[in-house]
Parts: structure tokens; C-alpha cells; sequence
């Protein structure tokens, strides 16, 4: 395959299917007259291509169209915009999916570390890994250092900031990621607490690598970041600069419905070099249902291209109740998120956020001993 | 007013109106449950306040939930991420406006130049601007060049890069940049005309400097962006590095109905400071009425919170036919951006172009003498 191919899920009746998906093929590409062009290399190249119509249901079409892979370059923010830029305007199509050609995969490169390298780094084995949140933000930093070190004796894997923590007054980046590596540093040497911190980078370009800097300098080895807030040519460039580092990527701006969660989250995030995605599950305060929760683990965690799996985080109003069934849903390759869940438990957050672990770390012997 | 002000136009029962507008302001500030939270400043400042509920229809509201000025910081992706980080995820709220605190204006600070600078550079008086586009991408730098070259014959004020093209291998950014520069420095020595080329700035952060940089070199005088693709963050960036240039946003990536596109073109982008905003006209290839396309440019062009006016650019499938109407519309505080009708005249583009131009001067000339 030698072209980009991207799938629209386009809304309205058959007669005038094909007429549309012309002119979608169209506005992705040349964007004006086919008529107008009389150059060949444009025509026979550069022009979007129909390349299959299928329909779905009364009313609904999945469009086919390759784009030249020339069209892309080398940059993952054109490629957004090769993709859906324009259409992303026009409420009756959805992007879909997208198959790249290897040259442009191997380009991206995916996740520099991904699932093995995330549980290697905190001894987990191969049990689903620990994720919780430090927030709300308002608070001093040396409060939330308290936050990261009461929820690394209860042994949670990954604290990540909350995504609202930026470079505010009332906790600057550099001092709450200081405040926070004393804490976790302190825990390590006490009692042997292997959590990381994962703090949130933000801002333009040269704060985002300023904060990066910083991080590495205090012991970091992996942040979070919102690719659709940055823009997706700042991500692929942050993830080829510090290959050392592992990414989250935070779904913050990517809107609800107008390019496939699975696609976004599980293709695109990855291939831009996300080692771990995080998404709303389903049944929380957002509207993902279960489909489409496990089409993107399952593109997440896909090695048919060759690239690193990449980690699902479902999260968003989880609690511990569902631990369980979260598993029984996600199995093993997955990180559980809870934030606010166990921050509720306030003055019982060291015990709480171990009755999570222990719930996690139990579920996976207990799957070992049924499948032994 | 301290604070800042979003709407949100929810979608939903008025029984559970006044419950949804505390979790969306729950979701765009503190993200956790409120009972966890013991921080009085935390409870007091940080935490996102419903102000006010108005039923717009049976199943619409419109709620208002001021958030602190102190979680923006001075950072505009962090603005996004505070307006519709989370809530972008919840398919019943759309961002419907927003005000915000001088001090947060001012600290953006608006369109370096704006409607009186982008007329003045090409003398045009008080009339309306016109714009075209170079495209179709595949074809070589110089091809590229000749067509600016005729539309500038013709009398365009503004020739813009379509922005499909980046820095692709069948015109490279240098290569093309250069072409155009000196085609249209040749049409000027000899024909006298005043047409400005308008690059597309595309890539991370500092491919888009060595772009800028390379466009100062060559006397490019104003540039075109795609703010949802570079972020925000970036896009203010680069604005307050090169204040010499004046900068039009490209709607790509936006979506079609997520953010109000009055909010989103005519205030934020115009915000972070662009000085010429391009969006699609109704009756084009794209689904905005008439309703949202004059509040966009009302939008645009509004003085009341102080900053520079920034240009309306209507386009999108336009074609001469449209001229007088367009005018009729919006005025003459607007730039005419009509590219593939245009680019369809193919031998006899000169002409056209030339006519286009013509019925443009030609109505602010009636228009005056109506006036007086």
C-alpha cells in the first residue's frame, strides 16, 4: 500500500452517495475544480481517490478514499489535516478509520516504551497496572506532595497530575514537580514504593521542553500531555526529542464524535508515540459505550503494524467498586484510573488507594490460579 | 469581573438542568467530588460556579459557570483546556461563549494589525478586500508562482497558500516561498501591483519559526495559520514573536459544531490574535447559516472589549456570481476569498481575477455614491 487510506462515515441517502464522496475525495486533496486542473501528476496522484462505497444502514455510508502519501510529508500535524481539515466542517462526516502505508507508520514510530516497558519500570509483572490523580488544583504544591506520597503507600503504580494543573500561581510546574519528587523519593527509601510521577507539561513548544528538562533533572520518567491542546506536530516532536520518556496522552479538546475514538485514541495518539492513552469508560460521566471503549483498547493494543502496544486508561468517574468488572472487561493489559473515587476517602486515602492495589494485584493471581 | 464567564448550551430536560450545570462546572475546574475537597481556597475560588440557567427551548439551556482567572494562568491552550477540556467529550454541551476578564484580554492582546492594517498595506481604502488561493497541491513551485503571478495581474489584494500545502516534496516551503516572491516582486516593478502572498506556516513549533523567518527574509508581510493544528499555545507564540506580521487563521480541524463558531473564530483565534479569520460562507460546501455567519464576522470585527478589529474572510466554495450578495451581507469590512472559481477560468484567469476585482472596487464605489 502505498497511499493513505481513511475511511468517512458519512450521513445521508444512497442516490447521492457517490456524488459525495467525490466531493469529500476532493475537498481532502485538491480542494477546487476537477475540471481546473490540467496538470497529470495532480490528476492522476494527488486527487483524492474513491476507492469503495459501502453502506452501513438506510442512511449511513462508509467512504473509502486514498490521498497520496506525498500529500503528508512527514509531519503529524499535516497528516491531521490531510485527513479531516476541511471536512472536520461538515456535520454530516464522521472520520472513521485510517490505514497508513509502512514508510509513513515507521515515520511516526509509535510508542517509544508502551505496555511492557510501563509495567517493567514499576515490577509489575503482568498484572494490570495503578493509576490515580493529583488534584484539585488550587491546592499548594506541597499538599499535593502529600496527595503522591499517601497514594504511593498505597501502593498505586502511576500518579499522574490532573490535567487542569498547569504552570498556575498557586502551584508553579518546577515546585510542585520538586515537592512531589521529595515526597516519592522519601516513600522510595522508607518503604520501598515504586510509584511514579507523571506530571502534566502544557504551554507552547519551548515551556512545554522546559518542563520537560526539568522533569528529567528530577528523576521523571514519564508525563502527560494533550495532544489535540499542543497540536500533533509538537507531540511527534516532544516523543522523538526525549526518547528516554514515557507519554500519557490526554484526550482534553478531542471533542465527542466527529473522528472515531478508536481511531483518535487508539491509531492516531499512538502512532504520534502516546505509550498510554487515556479515555472515558464507559458508564462514567461521559457517553463512550462499551463497543466503543473496547475498539479502542484493542487498537491500543495492537501489534499488527509492528508498532509498540500502547496502554488503555479508561477512566473518568471510575470507583473501586468496579475494579472488578473493569477487569473482567479490559483483562490485564490495561491501567485503571482513579482519581476522585479515592481522593473521597480524604482522611483513609493510604488504606483506600491500597484496597485498590490489593484488589488489582488479587484479580490477576486469581486469573493466574483459574487459567493454571 | 474578575472571573471567567463560559456558556454552555446543554442539551436536556429542565429537571435535571440545574444537577447537569453542576457537573459541567465540577468537570471544567476541580474534576472531583466537591465533598473531598477541605481547601477553603480551593472551595471558594477554584471550584467552577453556576452564575445563571436560561431556558432557550424545551430541551436547550444556556448556563453560565464562571471559573477562576487564576487556573488560566497566562497560557491560551490552558484557556481551551479551562473552557472545553473535558466537557469537548460530552456530546449534550457545546461551547457557546465566552467573557472573559480585561486582564486575560489584555494579556492576549488581539490582532497585532487587524481590518485598518490589512487594507492600508494594499491601499484599499474603506472597501472590501479580496482574497484567492494557490492550489492545487502537486503542482511545482514555479507553476504555483505563475498563478500568483496572474492573480496579481488581475488585481487580487491577497494570494494565500492553500493550506493542503505544507512542505510536501513536489514544492517544498523554501522553494515555493521564493518562486511567488519573485514573481509577484516582478508584477510590482512592472504593472505596479500590490498583491501580498500569504504563506501557509505549517509543522511544530520550530519548523514554523524557520518558516516565518524564512517569509521575513522574502518580504512576506503575512502569514496563514491553522490554530487547532499547531494549538493554541503555539499559534500566541508565534504571534508575539513577529509582531511585524499580520496572521489569518485557517479554520482546519475545528469541527463543525462542538464550539460555537462565532466563540471559536471571531473571538478566540481573533483573541490570541489573528488578524484575518477565514470560515465558511453559507450556501457553500459547508453547513453554516446565515445567522452564524453574521455573528462570526460581528464577532470579528467587535472593538467593545478593545483589541484590533480582525478581518472576516467568508470562503468556501464562493464564486463571482456571489460578489454583489456577499457584499450586501457583510459590508465592505470583509475579505472576498474566492480560489477554485476563479482557478476554473484557467487561460482567461487573469480576466477573471480581474473581474472579480473590479465588481468589488466597482460596489464600494456605488455604495458611496448611495451614501452620499
Amino acid at each position: 500500500m502505498t497511499r493513505v487510506k481513511a475511511i468517512y462515515r458519512v450521513h445521508g441517502d444512497a442516490r447521492s452517495i457517490e456524488a459525495r464522496a467525490r466531493a469529500i475525495a476532493n475537498e481532502q486533496s485538491i480542494e477546487m475544480p476537477l475540471a481546473a486542473v490540467d496538470d497529470d501528476f495532480v490528476r492522476s496522484e494527488i486527487v483524492g481517490r474513491v476507492e469503495r462505497i459501502s453502506q452501513k444502514s438506510d442512511r449511513l455510508h462508509d467512504v473509502e478514499i486514498s490521498l497520496s502519501v506525498q500529500t503528508v510529508g512527514e509531519d503529524a500535524g499535516q497528516l491531521m489535516n490531510m485527513l479531516y481539515g476541511n471536512s472536520s466542517l461538515q456535520d454530516d462526516v464522521v472520520l472513521h478509520d485510517v490505514e497508513l502505508p509502512h514508510s509513513l507508520v515507521s515515520c511516526f514510530g509509535g510508542p517509544r516504551h508502551g505496555l511492557e516497558s510501563l509495567r517493567a519500570r514499576v515490577g509489575a509483572g503482568r498484572r494490570a497496572l495503578t493509576c490515580s490523580a493529583l488534584k484539585p488544583q488550587g491546592l499548594p504544591s506541597d499538599k499535593l506532595a502529600q496527595l503522591a506520597q499517601r497514594f504511593a503507600l498505597g501502593g498505586v503504580d502511576y500518579v499522574k497530575d490532573d490535567h487542569g494543573l498547569a504552570d498556575q500561581g498557586y502551584s508553579r510546574f518546577a515546585e510542585r514537580l520538586q515537592s512531589v519528587a521529595r515526597a516519592l523519593d522519601a516513600t522510595r527509601a522508607e518503604h520501598g514504593a515504586q510509584t511514579e510521577h507523571v506530571p502534566s507539561i502544557s504551554g507552547d513548544l519551548d515551556s512545554m521542553r522546559a518542563q520537560v528538562r526539568l522533569a528529567l533533572e528530577n528523576g521523571v520518567r514519564a508525563v502527560m500531555v494533550a495532544p489535540m491542546i499542543m497540536g500533533a506536530s509538537n507531540f511527534h516532536r516532544l516523543v522523538r526529542e526525549n526518547s528516554e520518556l514515557a507519554f500519557f496522552a490526554h484526550p482534553a479538546l478531542t471533542g465527542a464524535a466527529r473522528i472515531h475514538p478508536a481511531l483518535l485514541f487508539g491509531k492516531l495518539f499512538r502512532l504520534f508515540g502516546a505509550d498510554a492513552v487515556i479515555f472515558p469508560n464507559h458508564g462514567g460521566r461521559f457517553g463512550y459505550s462499551p463497543e466503543t471503549c473496547r475498539a479502542i483498547a484493542a487498537t491500543a493494543l495492537s501489534t499488527h503494524d509492528g508498532l509498540n502496544p500502547c496502554v488503555p486508561v479508561p477512566a473518568g468517574g471510575m470507583s473501586l467498586g468496579r475494579v472488578g468488572e473493569m477487569l473482567d472487561f479490559y483483562g490485564s493489559d490495561v491501567m485503571l484510573l482513579i482519581g476522585g473515587a479515592l481522593l473521597e476517602a480524604r482522611d483513609r486515602l493510604v488504606e483506600t488507594s491500597a484496597a485498590f492495589v490489593a484488589e488489582v494485584h488479587r484479580y490477576a493471581y486469581n486469573r493466574r490460579t483459574d487459567d493454571g
